[in-house]
């Protein structure tokens, strides 16, 4: 039998997001059903309700930074149980045996399913995310919360740590690393924990003279003014890693010539078009290299909890009222949020 | 006492090349003393003389592909003597003691010295390049070229074959793997013979549809029109890795959705800005990269002068007369030639 719940969703790419009732699936042997406790608020969440991406489905329900509660799991259930603790992230199903799957690389199938606006292989239509009272997902893509984090600051766990953490991990960032990352905001402010809980020395490039001191505070050893171009010059050919968080179109040109040879900056957050064009020379004057990195694989992000919870990392987070979503969308275009707005789905019931 | 010779000079940026008498140092312990047989004709040479990258001395004698035979050593130098078979690349200095030169990378040093057209820390003014009769160059930078090889055949081995064996080198390309090479000429050509002899599966991507039975013949395994759209989409997700020569501005985002998970685009032939602009989208979807690569390190330029000694592998030429630089240069920028000229230096005795 399918499940009734509450969530919220946009109707039109000018909409505000307003209570919306749907249904979850009836759930298969192997699916959890979860009680949502809180979803994280991500970047991504307004571009697909504005349609930016040109992809998007109506009536619309986001949110992939997923902490729940177990309430049942299906017969072929094992490693969880009523009463865990659990999150979700971006990712609901992916088709477990191409390239990609079979490396852990859920991320990269190309007949992924994503946690919302994705067509949905259970239902007619396409998927529903987080903004919603429960969720049914298969055990697959279910990670386990460790104990003691902090639930409400573990939800952005879910995307913005591993979206941070996916490419520290694959481009080795460890001890001896040079570690840069451009833009503090939700992924900013985790790429500054995760790296300096690796061991990395970190420096943020900021254009906001006023970020040092909170900048420091969540791990940065150094903070360079990238408008001041004495500050760049002198960290040129520095950074064997620099962590691109930035959401807008925006240049990468001056922050190539800082990387050390054979340094890469990974693009995490930008989807589109570069502005103005890529200069080849400090790449090829330095086997440097432009890459991008989409969030983490399912084993990873469990990694990156499993981390968390031994560091006692959580995101900083403002806990809002799913009634109050349209005006933390209008706070998080101006960046005034410290770093993550995360629902707290108890406020649903408010709506009911 | 210093050694006269005879060489090729641009005096401006829209000379012809024209005989120019000037003065090899005196040699030191550590130098060898080569008479020039053969210079292979890169396009850097055409960009150098006409100040494309703004940075032109006058006079300017280009060449960087240089094959000899040594007249004399200093007395420190144990590994030559008189008689052999050597070559000089791109470079014939660098600071020996930074982080790229100890781990052999010094086309990466910053205070290198290329072989033309850079100050000279032995005498005043820039460095003259091997469009001339002789020219004297510290034993570390010297090659020894495999027995057996076409010296002229291999003189653009020391710039167009080590800067596509770097990159296939560097990123792996072994038995496995499927390369795919952009552009077909000096570089290009180059890099279907060293990628196939490696053993990898070879794609040409090419513009031009008249280029299949030469590519074939060249290694290629398969030839993709970059132009048709159905090829290109047959070839999604294929390329561990691409070497792109195209030494002018071009549209690499066509080429970026044929990577594979984690492939890497590496650029070797154009300095600039990459137009139009760069599409971060299919990046981010396959975590894949854009990197630039400069020609290669001393001991890898060995390696690959003795991997093309076992193969028996060289360029492609068209061998010429010194007095007929200026119109190969025409004949250069209409692609016509196959694949690389290379400069008989001993029509210089034409002009005395």
């Amino acid at each position: 039998m399918s499940i009734d719940v509450l969530g919220y969703a946009a109707h039109t790419p000018t909409d505000d997001l307003s209570p919306y009732h749907f249904a979850r699936r009836e759930p298969c042997p192997d699916d959890v059903v979860i009680e949502i406790l809180y979803c994280g608020v991500c970047h991504s969440d307004l571009h697909s309700i504005r349609n930016d991406w040109g992809n998007a489905h109506y009536p619309l329900v986001p949110g992939h930074e997923i902490i729940g509660r177990v309430l049942a799991v299906g017969t072929a259930v094992t490693r969880f149980k009523a009463g865990d603790n659990v999150g979700v992230g971006c990712m609901v199903d992916s088709c477990q045996h191409c390239d990609a799957c079979e490396q852990g690389l859920e991320q990269y199938c190309e007949k992924g399913t994503y946690t919302y606006n994705t067509p949905d292989r259970h239902n007619e239509g396409f998927t529903f995310g987080g903004y919603s009272e429960k969720i049914v997902v298969s055990d697959k893509f279910v990670l386990k919360i460790p104990e003691g984090l902090d639930l409400a600051g573990a939800a952005p766990l879910l995307c913005a740590g591993i979206t941070t953490w996916s490419p520290l991990r694959h481009w080795k960032a460890g001890k001896n690393s040079k570690v840069a990352v451009v833009g503090l905001g939700g992924l900013g402010h985790m790429a500054l924990k995760l790296g300096k809980a690796l061991g990395s020395h970190i420096t943020l490039f900021t254009r906001s003279p006023g970020k040092e001191q909170d900048a420091r505070d969540l791990g940065a050893d150094r903070i360079v003014l990238s408008t001041d171009a004495a500050q760049m010059a002198a960290v040129k050919g520095q950074f064997d890693l620099i962590i691109d968080t930035v959401p807008y179109v925006h240049d990468i040109n001056p922050y190539i010539p800082t990387l050390s040879l054979n340094g890469t900056l990974v693009l995490v957050g930008y989807l589109g078009g570069l502005e103005p064009f890529l200069n080849t020379v400090p790449l090829i004057l330095g086997r440097k290299s432009v890459a991008g990195s989409l969030i983490g694989g399912i084993a990873e992000t469990q990694e990156m909890l499993d981390f968390c919870g031994e560091h006692n990392i959580t995101s900083d987070i403002e806990v809002i009222k799913m009634q109050d979503i349209n005006a933390a969308y209008g706070r998080m275009l101006k960046s005034d949020v410290k770093y993550r707005f995360v629902i707290d789905m108890a406020s649903l019931k408010d709506d009911k």
